[in-house]
């Protein structure tokens, strides 16, 4: 299970000020972090950049692989800002991400097609609706597919985001669980080793109390683990989780001589 | 997920000297703490029992009865020490256990025809050996479902334990992995939900340091939990992983309300 950092986002303040001002440091100094702190790749949530997309995503995307070779994520619903992020990256780079709402399908899919880029394909209703269930889900997550290979792009650059639900909707815990079995039914219904990656954040968010939020986080990211999960979005910077996350790709890996390299 | 508290056992000392001199509090005690700390029942391990094991056995689950009224687990190989635990124990009760060794078929599996109990069964070979993976496993849960069976032992009754190996082994973390898809295989197999129990000392048994220890068992406890354990055999005195177990529990009950719950 590879771990993304989700810390570089424009909601943080010093980074929506850092952009505005094209100051590299804030972004760098974060990047940097994110790095040492075990992240395996980083997310640029850059927000839906409404004004000159182009030239603030350059911006991002030329500040972070500055300082670090890592895949980057880009992170945002603007297909400009997404075109120029492909334009200008030359890290491995992974589209954050089409679904079934039929603006994703015009002006972002066409994007995974012509640029040589993962794809995380979010399986959500056409109306941008979280499914009720797990086969909602999975019924979701074959329409997508479908069109992924309808647009010419191969199966092993799919990621598949079955979304998180926070755990303070009423029905929270029923969809912590549908995820486990979306993640686990994947490969075996589309007859291959699809990835998967989930957000931890959702999990808890809205909830006021840190201790608490890292429990169920600690909790539910070994169940993510041992359901399969590829990859895992999630806040590096917090030591507890990112513990968690390493002790969990322990279990997951055959080539591990032993488990004294818990870190 | 039931948590079963594996710390009334005769290898402490204060335990056995308890035993020996006939002195019911240092039992009541641990059984007391055992329940407050949040056992839904206390494992009994009273060891081979060579000497007078009808007297030993009586005392030692009066001892515990008398101040609770958890379940209680006979943990013993010695088949009169199961039978007297049986005849005394006026808790529900579980055998703990049978396994396709031709003595535990011979002279405890009627143990369980006999009496209204509980039964552990333990995936092992006939020789007393670990299979090596699932398959071997779930090749053993089979023949002893169906020797449980003959024995008029109902469905209902039986509780497997996959057997989790330690860390330590040259294949332990291919075990651990194995584990947890003999735990999600088994209801499939049989065809009911069966229950099952994983001892979860078993998997850093013999490590040295009790921080690593207790990460590797945070994160393998979920996992069990997500690949569906009925009861983990566990040592309830640590409070991280008891936090664990009960926050992995929210996540496998429909019926609980919020996720604010988690203690």
């Amino acid at each position: 299970m590879k771990i993304i950092a989700d810390n570089l986002r424009i909601t943080q303040k010093s980074i929506a000020e850092a952009v505005v001002q094209r100051n590299p440091a804030p972004l760098q100094e974060m990047a940097i972090r994110c790095e040492n702190a075990g992240a395996d790749g980083i997310d640029i949530n850059s927000g839906p950049l409404y004004r000159d997309p182009e030239s603030h995503m350059t911006f991002m995307v030329e500040a972070v692989q500055d300082v670090t070779r890592l895949p980057l994520v880009m992170d945002t619903s603007n297909p400009k800002a997404l075109k120029t992020g492909l334009q200008v990256c030359k890290n491995p780079v992974t589209l954050n991400g089409v679904s079934l709402e039929p603006s994703k399908l015009e002006h972002i899919l066409p994007l995974a097609s012509m640029y040589p880029c993962d794809l995380i394909c979010y399986l959500l209703h056409p109306d941008g609706h979280v499914p009720p269930d797990s086969a909602g889900r999975l019924e979701v997550a074959v329409s997508l597919y479908q069109k992924c290979l309808e647009a010419g792009i191969a199966a092993e650059r799919i990621v598949m985001d079955p979304v998180v639900a926070p755990l303070s909707w009423p029905d929270g815990l029923f969809q912590a669980r549908e995820i486990l079995t979306v993640i686990r039914t994947l490969p075996d219904l589309l007859g291959f080793p699809v990835r998967t990656i989930a957000g931890l954040s959702n999990l808890a968010a809205g909830a006021q109390e840190t201790a608490r939020k890292h429990q169920v986080e600690q909790v539910y990211l070994p169940m993510l683990a041992a359901s399969g999960l590829s990859m895992v979005l999630m806040n590096v910077l917090h030591a507890g989780p990112v513990r968690v996350a390493r002790t969990c790709r322990l279990f997951s890996h055959e080539n591990i001589f032993t488990w004294e390299m818990v870190g």
